[in-house]
């Protein structure tokens, strides 16, 4: 609710949320759509949809004039009364609905939010799916990726096992912020797929002339329905054009853009393929994926969420990593370079090793694993004699290229298995999902 | 020491440091140089240095075979007896030693160790430098950068305030791996500069035939003793050939790679220049920043090391964001996408809300500053509705584009300086060397 101060002042001017409205305060000129007030959001502030499409908050104070300058729009869209044909000679994909910002149809004009997950939503609002494919749809939840957690990912396993009997490939519309944790945890998973799991987000709304939704979406029901990569993928944008989005490998993806389409970029690996989509094909950049057969899936979603992310950085305190050991039963530590940490300081009034730090929580029954804050390249702790330091603690990680978020990811699904530290170094170690690649002479 | 058990086998076998050695493990064999214990290190390993350049350990066990294959050769490299003849007409500049990889000439036939530092070693090693410049050589200390603190930024920021008077140039050798840091520090250190203050760093050790130093160090020389850029800057590859190096605006450029030559790359900006070392010439890419000239030299050294640089990520808990009150009096946050933290969570087993902890922290007296997990782009808290209760609780970002090393640099800087919490967020959101571009309509 608003503020008692505010509602009187809307309900003086007649002004409802959907209507188009001036703001004016501190000699600055607001006009937009007033959206609908968010909930645990400061109950002073007006939220207004400017003409660029994005949202500003407007604190009223008594310096502030609103008019209303145009009345909200009736609704237009409408999901009911969509009859779909299925259609004998086409694939099956199975579109299932996670949330986030692809997830969702926006009717500015109102404010109101669709989700859009029914079939008929979906292909009411992308049309050309129903060349590509027979579209099955269903919403799992409606979450923010930020607000997605280990059980989330858990539901979103099980529901692709239930989904695979009668699908061609499954596609989850899923937010962008988390996307590739998510994308990394189902590739444990999910073990021996025998169709297409793609990932898909939008990193602008339908409402922006520059939303990526559509593309992006067609893109990733082509390669569900027609590619032959069985796999865990995440399928974005490959540029900043709309020509074609990749199909990144699930345990090598990360976002590394706030707001650019072509934000999702694969990481000490090459896509898995990029996707033409106005063409309908698709060009293969690899080949070393597991293709479409009769394996015998496996779904294998015992996770342990106790795990935490831990940057390491100039005057990081020991006593701060032995505090760790009071919140998880597992810690990556994001570390510098090839494998460092600070461990051989010179007399600093500032900051101690934390070698011993680490050579604690490991003999008190907590893993370690390392993981490169450069994102790209390998580790490698037996160049420089921090990192051999490091290393002989026992921290896991040694020749591995896997991003910080995938051994985070990874380091839940292997604590969901065992206790056992050697166990659990032994399945750190082993590639599970492509997320440590194979060493090249190259390098 | 090395064990007494290692001890007494290398002596029967006459192997001494720098000998090439060849060792049988478990059906593996190695040969290379024994290189000499590092301190801390497990006693009953040995390291030996490949002949592809990298050093492995081995330990000792009883199913290990040793042999000397060849002695170590004496040294080769003297430094002393070098005559330097100053020219009047070339700029000088002075190169201060650090530590890191560049600031070493290692002596790979015998392990042994030389800091080149003094003028004599440096025109030895890089005789190039002399058509540049009158070279100044001094050592600061020794570390790899790992181990370097925000005291050892002091030293160096006062150091380079001394040097400055008689220098056209300034140099600094540093390690690698935390070298944005201590660029990110001096850049707020070191203000109204009046010459170009010019990190380099090496990413490969001069006994590699792919060694980055000479170039790195040469081109560094350049730029500080030609360029207009009275900016402290990062100097490294511009590529993954020998052809070019960018000379990066200090607080926008981030390690990206473990190994990679051009492992260094500009984030939210273009570099200033490339250095085309070959031709000498210097290519401006951008003009806006500050030129040389008679300018009110200021060091402002302050700075409070007890701040922490924490990473988001599912599953992150409450209880965990509220412990680092005990360790530091600053947090960054780095957080998803374009600002949001788990903030809304369904009912769910696994993962609560951090705002109400976020907000506590700050109630308490602890500024928390947020920069983007993808490293590219820009804050924005007022998109969605994560983000809108982030911003709500006082976290201090909005709109920024800095990095994460960046913010967390600037926040000890900061909080060497004020503790008044809206002082506080003023300073960190006024612009002091180029940390927040400016937005632009493009985006």
């Amino acid at each position: 609710m608003y503020s008692p101060e505010v509602e009187s002042l809307l309900k003086s001017k007649k002004i409802k949320v959907g209507d188009r409205v001036r703001i004016e305060k501190k000699g600055m000129v607001y006009e937009g759509i007033l959206m609908p007030r968010i909930e645990l959001g400061d109950s002073s502030s007006l939220v207004v949809k400017l003409d660029n499409g994005y949202n500003i908050g407007v604190r009223i104070e008594r310096d502030v004039k609103i008019k209303k300058i145009g009345r909200g729009k009736a609704i237009k869209f409408k999901a009911s009364g969509v009859r779909i044909e299925r259609d004998a000679a086409k694939p099956t994909v199975s579109v299932l609905g996670c949330g986030g910002t692809i997830a969702s149809r926006v009717e500015y004009t109102t404010g109101a939010v669709f989700p859009a997950f029914s079939p008929g939503d979906l292909l009411l609002s992308f049309p050309e799916l129903k060349e590509v494919a027979n579209i099955n749809g269903r919403k799992l939840f409606d979450l923010l990726s930020e607000d997605i957690t280990p059980s989330h990912w858990q539901i979103i396993a099980k529901e692709v096992a239930k989904e695979i009997r009668g699908s061609d490939g499954i596609v989850l519309m899923h937010g962008t912020d988390t996307l590739h944790y998510t994308s990394a945890a189902l590739s444990f998973m999910l073990q021996n797929l025998p169709v297409p799991v793609v990932l898909v987000g939008s990193q602008r709304s339908s409402d922006r002339g520059s939303s990526d939704n559509a593309m992006n979406l067609l893109s990733s029901v082509l390669t569900a329905a027609k590619s032959d990569i069985a796999e865990v993928t995440v399928c974005m944008h490959g540029s900043s054009s709309d020509d074609f989005c990749f199909v990144h490998q699930g345990t090598k993806v990360r976002k590394l853009h706030t707001s650019r389409r072509d934000a999702f970029q694969s990481v000490n690996a090459l896509p898995f393929a990029k996707v033409w989509y106005k063409e309908g094909k698709i060009e293969y950049l690899r080949n070393d994926f597991n293709k479409r057969d009769k394996k015998v899936f496996r779904l294998d979603d015992k996770i342990n969420p106790n795990v935490g992310l831990v940057y390491v950085h100039p005057g990081i305190k020991p006593e701060f990593i032995s505090s760790l050991s009071e919140f998880y039963e597992g810690i990556v530590l994001v570390v510098t370079g090839m494998g460092n940490v600070p461990a051989n300081p010179s007399n600093d009034k500032f900051a101690k090793s934390i070698v011993p730090s680490i050579k604690n929580l490991i003999a008190s029954g907590i893993p370690v694993a390392v993981a490169p804050q450069t994102l790209y390249g390998r580790i490698n702790m037996n160049i420089y004699s921090a990192g051999r330091m490091l290393n002989e603690t026992g921290v896991i990680g040694q020749y591995c290229d896997w991003l910080p978020e995938t051994a985070f990811v990874k380091l839940m699904w292997v604590l969901g298995h065992t206790k056992n530290m050697d166990k659990i170094k032994e399945m750190m170690l082993k590639n599970y999902a492509g997320e440590i690649s194979e060493r090249s002479e190259v390098e």
